[in-house]
């Protein structure tokens, strides 16, 4: 079976990361997945969220937005709009999770972490991207506080990056684009850690439920492309991160 | 392992079903899963979403809602803030993307049926007793077309029925209570029709990565959890249905 | 004249009481008028409002609120409109300035009770419901702080119930039901303490005004209705108030 | 009993009308009741409501605003909050319901006509100034539509006018202005017509509930006062209406 | 050329001041720029902004509104809409910015001056009557303060005004009304302080750009007529202020 | 007097235009004036505003947004906050106006051309980017429009650009960066066409009034950078186009 783009089903999207993107954050990176790509960067709050206060630990929150003309026909802005949609706030939502669930708060110490993630182009996996991409820019913004003293070692305990699969005709792909995500079947989302373990697994079946045979083929397929995924992220930071 | 309740880690609360609940919807109950219970209702407007203007077919949304002392603290009034949160539109979004999977929205004509879930009492499995409720409800507006002449046969493909799992210390439970809930390690939400396949997964690391073989253990967990919801959805229309 | 539902003209719906719902709230009922089902919860907040910072007091506030299909037809929630509606603003306003005026907010103390009144069924008569309903919550929550030690006495001065009385053809009628409602030409509402008092007269000449003698017919009306409502409450808490 | 500003108990204060106010609106005056002081206009509009669609009648329909230093301390600017508050929209609706008590909407055409007050000077009895003078803009646009040949005859059925009473220490008192209004124990508005009949009755025991016969003895104030204030409204009109 | 009320290009409609128009604000009057007619208001909040804290100095901000049958046809109201436009927005910015330009926010004292202008007739030029009618009930607050003892000199440093010129046909106008500013090539607005010098220019070539001759022309205009405002301002406080 | 990088006072920063900068939008680019970047892409829509109805012509409007952490320290995200700021607002009307004023409409056909202006990092001149930047993608997707044959000629009458100047320490200064404009005394923003005409002219003293003569050497300064602009345009389009 040959793909939109002529890739295997086991094939990732060329990956391209560039670091640091912008110049004032505390880290950041311009990350593509094919052609989906994401501003990713992480600022540094030197406060607690309100509802948090006189706990001993910080927090890492997410933002996600899409420039009007990021997908192919203009998407209505959502601050004229005067609110953000379901879709954004889902997406949001599950990128401070990922990014929790490899840190460790208290040791991030009284501070809050923005990750935005910004949509300058969209084809597909966009909600993956900005996980796999969030995690460097959150990273280095991580160390940047290691080097100015703030923090004594680096509250992040794992890597993490997330890919998308999905069932097309009843074979399973790896890291859908805009019109494989379109036409499949199931749509899946996996984020996990540099140790093979799962973070968070969203899937739905758009038109036919799946079996857990089908699920298990999916799990393995992204076990793959999170394994690359990290390898690079890895490769990012080589000779950089003491531990 | 004894559960905070002293349930068994693979039994279910006690589900139980009024139905109908309200006089005036085309179908209606009370769900209970426990101490959470939900008002579900299933309204039908004739007429199409406007974004769907010419297309030959209807549509099946779904709106979530809590009182405010549904929780163990008031929680504010989403009317009074001027917005519905993330956590809302996330679970809405959910309850009607399952119920569209079993819908041939073809044979339910150019209507909108609207499913509003709204929860009186919260103690953990909202969302999984809103899509499981808002299924009986849904298929008792959809018979309440079809004895009206409005349709010519059940636009419904399958049951539908959802249930929450978790690992807590180790252990894999099914139909968490909120203190549990509260506690786990992960939190899994499995939405299934009536052939044994998924609809959607949607689960969260809350504090400790899993592996593979622990998702099988809660999918199968799961699976034995909406098997028996489906057998009470069954039995509740026993006799009503032609097929 | 016999009405739409055989009742008299000076005759009241049947009047049920359910005490408590929720097993949260400090103080709750379910509270029925005929069809007209509005579950009342009182939460204790230890907090004054914003605005009274530094006063020796508390506060007593409602919000009112209907599930989407309390209606005959579907009405769109508010939460998803993005506000609150004049109606339900006025409503809520009427609820709160009713307690209120049976309040010692002195002997309160600084916190605030929040009434919610969430009508899960519409037949007429939603905003009297609420205020009768409200009272006993609001009792409850009342005598749980004087348990708990918080406050020394009740801080309620009297009884509050609040009835809906119309004319149609001429003839005043008791407790209009939804039909009733539509129908008249005079729509008023009345709340009343325990001794026989007027706290809120609200009332509107939807087609023909009225003399003082008919207000003064329905008044009386009126009066006899609240104190069969005031019975019902004081036989709620027979044997539970010390005063 | 001396009154603040050395008025008796049934003595309105000095009411004042300039007409036409403003050279743009189809009728409009500037009303003065003492210092309170209210910009009415009424605006045609040659369009329904979007939901009367196809039904052969118009619509009357209020809008109430205060400038921001219309108070003795500086109000937020409800644009600027992004929302009309609760007092504002219970207003407007009540200033919309009077006048359309004395419509007949038929003969005023598939039109709706805005009546905007707004308040350049409040000190009590704010609403009941834009209903007196709202009337005399409402009349003015309706004369207005018959001398362009839009409407056979006067849409009108009867005058309207609005007064507060309160009950101060005991004694009612006629058309409260801010400073009673803040210390009275009742508050009640009375909107009645030219032939003596109430269209509208709103009143709250602030702080001590009132009997039947304290409540006669306001309403007979009120009808003393608007029966001054329909006479002025005749005045004003007088030799120009041919009814 | 002959304008289409009379005028010569050069020439300035009627300018009236009433002042105090309100009783309650530290600084009023109602100025008329023609048949342009704002109510200006200065309120004293003895507060700085939230974001100002802990420095040693006060503030200026404006708000601007417009009753809706200021103008032609009937405006909805900004607060219904639920936001103020861009055109306010616009407005209120720029009157703030004027009077701030003038004014040594260090001799202010840590407190806020709200400058309200609210259009009650819209004729061309809102803006320009609002900078200098803004700038009276600015004195007199000033005044106001200076009497009181809370400040010990006026912090005002300049007078300031505003005015419009066009081109229209090639010819510069000063003083454009709504339909003189409707069919301009080039509509521009200046504020000028009493020393001759500029604090705001903003223009804008609806329909042909122009050359930096004409703007000179207008600006050469604007001087002129802002002189004119000036002096009649000076006149207002004449006698009344000591510098 | 040398500036803070270097540059002369009649220097403009670099400027750098990468064209396309997107792959779906009908005309882009994203263009850097120094470290200031802004992505400008232009969308056509195949209907007109509501409001132009029935006429025959089309229409170009203007968006503006900047990612949260454009900015030195990161601001709020606007979708995030329910709201566009007053600063957007200003911008976005700011760019429609001065591609409009070089626009046919009635050429432009019966649609709408939407221009996003998103900035990606921001060191001050980010409105001047955004219009010249805003042009190139205007003039692309009018090219795009003839290529299609769906007009018959280019509807855009000129080019167009901007700049901002301002006096710092009594010398003008030419595109003035961040730190520049923080510390200026006016900042002046100036729209000019290929022909050398103004369109748009903005500016504020923001802390010391100015002269005429003061005004026209800045007006001569942007007259100067602008041209530079303007011929980098043309460059940019060099042999496209067949005017």
């Amino acid at each position: 079976m040959s793909r939109n783009d002529g890739r295997q089903p086991d094939e990732m999207r060329p990956v391209t990361i560039t670091r640091p993107f912008n110049h004032r954050a505390e880290g950041s990176c311009l990350i593509g997945f094919g052609q989906t790509r994401v501003i990713c960067t992480a600022s540094v709050e030197e406060q607690q969220p309100r509802w948090m206060k006189n706990q001993n630990r910080g927090w890492v929150t997410a933002e996600y937005g899409m420039i009007p003309r990021a997908t192919h026909d203009r998407t209505t802005r959502e601050a004229s709009q005067g609110r953000q949609g379901g879709r954004t706030l889902e997406i949001q939502r599950l990128i401070g999770r990922s990014l929790r669930a490899v840190t460790d708060l208290t040791k991030l110490g009284k501070r809050t972490i923005w990750i935005d993630c910004d949509v300058v182009q969209a084809d597909g996996g966009t909600r993956t991207a900005s996980i796999t991409g969030g995690f460097i820019a959150f990273m280095d913004a991580c160390r940047w506080l290691e080097k100015q003293g703030l923090i004594k070692s680096l509250p992040i305990t794992d890597f993490v990056a997330a890919v998308s699969c999905g069932m097309v005709k009843g074979t399973p792909l790896l890291d859908l684009n805009y019109k494989e995500d379109s036409d499949c079947e199931t749509d899946m989302n996996f984020v996990m850690t540099g140790s093979g373990k799962f973070i968070e697994i969203q899937g739905t079946a758009e038109t036919t439920p799946f079996t857990l045979n089908e699920f298990n083929a999916m799990a393995n397929l992204a076990s793959k492309g999170i394994g690359e995924l990290i390898a690079l992220q890895r490769k990012t930071f080589l000779g950089e991160l003491s531990a």
